[in-house]
């Protein structure tokens, strides 16, 4: 197990500390069950309240607290609270080094190439004319497509599977079974349907036999910048004849999906259950709650904040926060509500309204 | 194929039977396409209207059912039709005996260590210093990562993955392309987002170039008790610095999404395709249905029922059954959503007597 | 890489083309990126105006349009554009073949049966008595469980799951790491739930310690009619007594959830995150935007269409177009929208007029 002394990790965060900087410690903990080798973490009130109950030496506060009335040895101050968790639990997570070299039993064809110091690990398929950059560390049981070329530093979690089409920059990160590249859901059926008939009249369809339907192939693959990072189970559709996008700098949640040839910018979250229509696009740093959903062919300006659960038919200029189904405006959406709630006292009242002026109208 | 007399099913059910109890069937069946060997289930009228239509000679019925007039030869009364069916489904399922012994293509490390008769399929991978207890039925092309515990009784289906970290009691039930300790959804920028800003605001953001995102790491890992199921395709987040909580006795949907560091209590039932979101609690015998989704940091105390889809975007106390986006009280709800479809005749209504009382006030 | 004539592909697709028929494209692509080896696709206005910036020499182009005019040197013109792509990217489509043979680290039980021309990729598992047909391609790293039958023609990507149980018909298409016959989510309490409690009444809850779950088996597995494509991710639960059923012709899209004991009918649309609850039946032709919902035991009759995010709580009949959270008439949906962002001001007026009326009824 690694040891961090408190001077050490607040010279790579760098942040300020007090008290005994050769302390050591551990790992990271809750103040309630930290021990006496964890540093706690309690840069909110709430956390700080905890403190007494746990064994803590040293603790990460925010700036100004009184890290010796707490009974603590020592203390680094952050500022910036979650900027401070990610230099700590990176510091932590790099201490752990993942395993390096290539199972027996993984299947690589002999056109496949990598960059030095990969790491392929069981069962994991690499197929013909792959390219995967430097320090690759490839879970159990991934797939990787003919022809797709990956950058340096790829972490891929088990049961990833990217299709062929896909082309993917530096830092990619999977975590486990993600699809990349399968089929767009694109469909015509060979006369005018239902559904079309509906899209331009808003009225009930006219009845009729079910027609079938004709598949319109995904031939344009993905497109994946750098510094991508993309959660469990979260699926990214090939594009038609041209690729889907995802831009550097792009994070996306778990059970995420992405549709054919949607563009998605640089700098984006797309959290949990989001789903992305085919040819939507995503403007960059825009933000997408839990189980938003972006209506097809729909664009959004760049730095769009989306609510949880917002769902998204119509086009959202650049720097909208939006929410509700159908998306509004933040503020408006919460007037709406806030309206919706009062609305059958509301008829209660234009009811006593209506009986009074009418009674009036009788007397005159 | 097993045979099961109807005194012996009677018998195992803890229920009581009429007719012939020496009859015997080999398996379950609604009543129109029942064959003479299987046991038609008709605890509703509807099906019992249907039993004409098949061939069953016995019958599971509500008590006081006449199983004579319905021409059956042996009835199995039930008090409790759903409750009769888990137990009639169980000894069904029960007589078939899943493969037992360790495939020669699976990957197992030569440190990890399994209770007895465990069974491990084609492909499946395990990691070093992996525990498993007894009797463990772990499925094609499953990943168990290393270090990680589970209890006896396992049943793990085919895709699934357990990222180090997880720890996991007994009787733990996956069904296929289950993920398990994926890193959270956790981000940072360097400087104050636009995020952060429309959430003190909620109104839109200020313009400017989009940061990128730096990774809090999830170190906490995931816990889960016992007699937990998890459904196809869904996944559950590693916490950051404790671990992401799921209590005994809690079933989960297929593609539902557990977010880093929540706490999911005992005896939950989480529909297909709920979002929890990070840090997130849910009490002890909650249900949320399907497409329900709760915000980030929210909590739900014990015993809360939420209808399909809905939204939780704030504390819900113990005990309230809510519906809608945003969630209200399911009676609430439904009172506003009738007031809702009489808006537009409403505003009609409201535009008349702005008629009246001007035109009068003309008058005057 | 394979050539296409213009006139060759414009007789395949039984599209007329005026210009220089000989001339060859390997490929299709965006007018504006289209290379001279390239067929562009400019069938929309849209797409016409992007033709200069490309280098295009031939393009499919709407019936009528000059393309002389737009510096073409050949045009295959298509009077329905969708159904053009479908031609085109299938031609094109077709020329990469895949790859044939069984690869030696699949894991094929001997009892297992395929028709001529199976193709079984790298770590696949094929278990006991299961049954594919002619022309199959499986993926790596699929599972086809005990007993399944599959018809012809099957493609099935990597990491697709089938549990045993599951009777799918011909050319059947699965995305990665799709699900098939995970158990049902049926679970019942020895006594009374809380949520029965709040079914009936739509009241909170009484308190009370949460029941324990208990399970009711899946013994139906799933059936799967000709020509069905599911996406990446989705899952499709087994039935109780009797198979969850997708008629002919029906396409799943990404991260959709099927419950236990579901019917969908022929010809149906599924766009992601689509959710359909247990024992819910979907009639032929309808078209389920994404992220519906469809709640447990609710009938759509034939060729309902539900827009974006719908969440239908109650019975549906044949041909309705639907939209919102409960479902209503598309129509009447975006009537009561409008009116619930004008209901602020409709609270002001209300006001005002009560106003005016009190202040009338004092004078008098």
């Amino acid at each position: 197990m690694s040891e961090f002394t408190i001077s050490g990790l607040a010279e790579a965060l760098g942040l300020s500390f007090e008290g005994n900087g050769d302390l050591t410690v551990t790992g990271l903990a809750e103040p309630s069950t930290a021990g006496p080798w964890q540093l706690a973490v309690a840069m909110e009130q709430h956390f700080v309240d905890e403190l007494a109950a746990g064994r803590a030496r040293a603790a990460v506060l925010a700036p100004g607290a009184d890290w010796r009335k707490l009974g603590l040895e020592a203390a680094i101050f952050a500022p910036r609270a979650r900027l401070a968790m990610a230099g700590l639990t990176r510091t932590v997570a790099g201490a752990t080094h993942p395993p390096h070299g290539v199972h027996q039993s993984a299947v690589i064809d002999r056109t496949a190439q990598f960059g030095p110091d990969a790491s392929v690990a069981a069962n994991a398929v690499i197929d013909a004319e792959v390219t995967i950059g430097a320090e690759a560390v490839i879970g159990p049981n991934v797939w990787v497509g003919a022809g797709v070329t990956i950058g340096d530093n790829a972490r891929m979690g088990a049961g990833t599977a990217i299709a062929p089409g896909s082309r993917i920059g530096d830092n990619f990160v999977t975590h486990p079974n993600v699809s990349i590249g399968g089929d767009g859901f694109s469909f015509v059926s060979a006369e005018k349907s239902a559904l079309e008939e509906v899209r331009e009249t808003l009225a009930d369809a006219s009845a009729g036999e079910p027609q079938g339907w004709i598949k319109i192939h995904s031939l344009g693959g993905v497109v994946i910048g750098d510094d991508v990072e993309i959660g469990s189970n979260s699926s990214v559709d090939a594009g038609t004849i041209r690729a889907t996008e995802i831009g550097h700098g792009t994070k996306i949640d778990a059970l995420v999906q992405v549709g054919h040839n949607a563009r998605i910018g640089r700098n984006c979250l797309l959290c949990a259950h989001v789903a992305v229509g085919g040819s939507a696009v995503v403007g960059d740093g825009s933000v997408l709650g839990g189980q938003v959903g972006v209506a097809d062919n729909i664009t959004l300006g760049a730095g769009v904040i989306a609510g949880g659960a917002t769902k998204i038919l119509s086009n959202v200029p650049a720097g909208r926060a939006i929410l509700g189904y159908p998306a509004m405006r933040m503020a408006d959406h919460i007037e709406c509500y806030k309206a919706l709630r009062r609305l059958p006292r509301l008829l209660e009242r234009l009811r006593g309204l209506e009986k009074e002026v009418s009674k009036r109208t009788k007397k005159h």
